[in-house]
């Protein structure tokens, strides 16, 4: 039994395909995947706030400190699966994310300090503060979407 | 252009379409996105370490360190996106996910203590043990995996 899971645990790793020094290695689309499913989860955990923030959702200040931290570690996520070699796989990402690399890069960097400030201001247990910090957030994932990925 | 930039943060907010207090309200299809995008980077930061186990990828103890965080993360985030109201979407979870949903939360505990007992061991920088640690979120996974995901 023992022996069946280790291998189970090795075919998973072979599975994921995953070289910790080789991302290059790992499959295109494979990498949209894992990309796709970062923003999916940023998605999941900034729309309670965002709804806090429209006031459809009463506010609660111990989900906004938790969806801060998952929020500041998905942050980290995406950015290493727009790799050069995904240009041409489909997805809803715009040829800027390559063109214009350094404006990119900057706006990813605004996510992070704006998800960085949320986790400080959500642990003061501030309301107006903590919806300002949340509507940083959502500004600097709008700003990265309006310029980086096609309208839908 | 704030104006706008505001309007994409509660478009997103509400496109996402998340209450807090109201998970129940998420369709199917989002929350089985959503778990299978958790379970996706789960793989993506694990493979790399399976890979050191196996010897494919050279250790490297601030690879895993960090990994081992995202881990502990990505942990928490899969399970409320097996609501029973996802029972009917088209995924690979086996019926006892459901039918036996105490033994599938015990599996989601072993993962969760699995990757705790690995950022700690992984912090001390000791290969055989940090190795050891990261077989036992492989068997974590594919214990699991056994029990509760169709067999590919």
């Amino acid at each position: 039994m023992k022996r069946k899971l280790v291998a189970a645990a090795v075919a998973l790793a072979l599975g994921a395909g995953v070289a910790a020094t080789a991302r290059a290695q790992v499959k295109p689309e494979v990498l949209v995947k894992q990309r796709q499913s970062a923003l999916t989860l940023l998605g999941k955990y900034f729309g309670p706030l965002g709804g806090m923030l429209k006031g459809a959702v009463p506010f609660d200040a111990a989900v906004v400190a938790r969806n801060a931290g998952y929020l500041e570690v998905l942050a980290k996520m995406p950015w290493d699966g727009f790799a050069e070699g995904t240009k041409g796989e489909k997805s809803h990402a715009l040829p800027a994310v390559w063109s214009d690399a350094a404006k990119f890069k900057q706006a990813q960097d605004h996510l992070q300090t704006a998800v960085a400030s949320l986790v400080t201001v959500s642990k003061g247990g501030d309301e107006a503060k903590t919806k300002a910090a949340i509507g940083d957030v959502g500004k600097a994932c709008g700003g990265c979407h309006d310029n980086f990925r096609e309208k839908r």
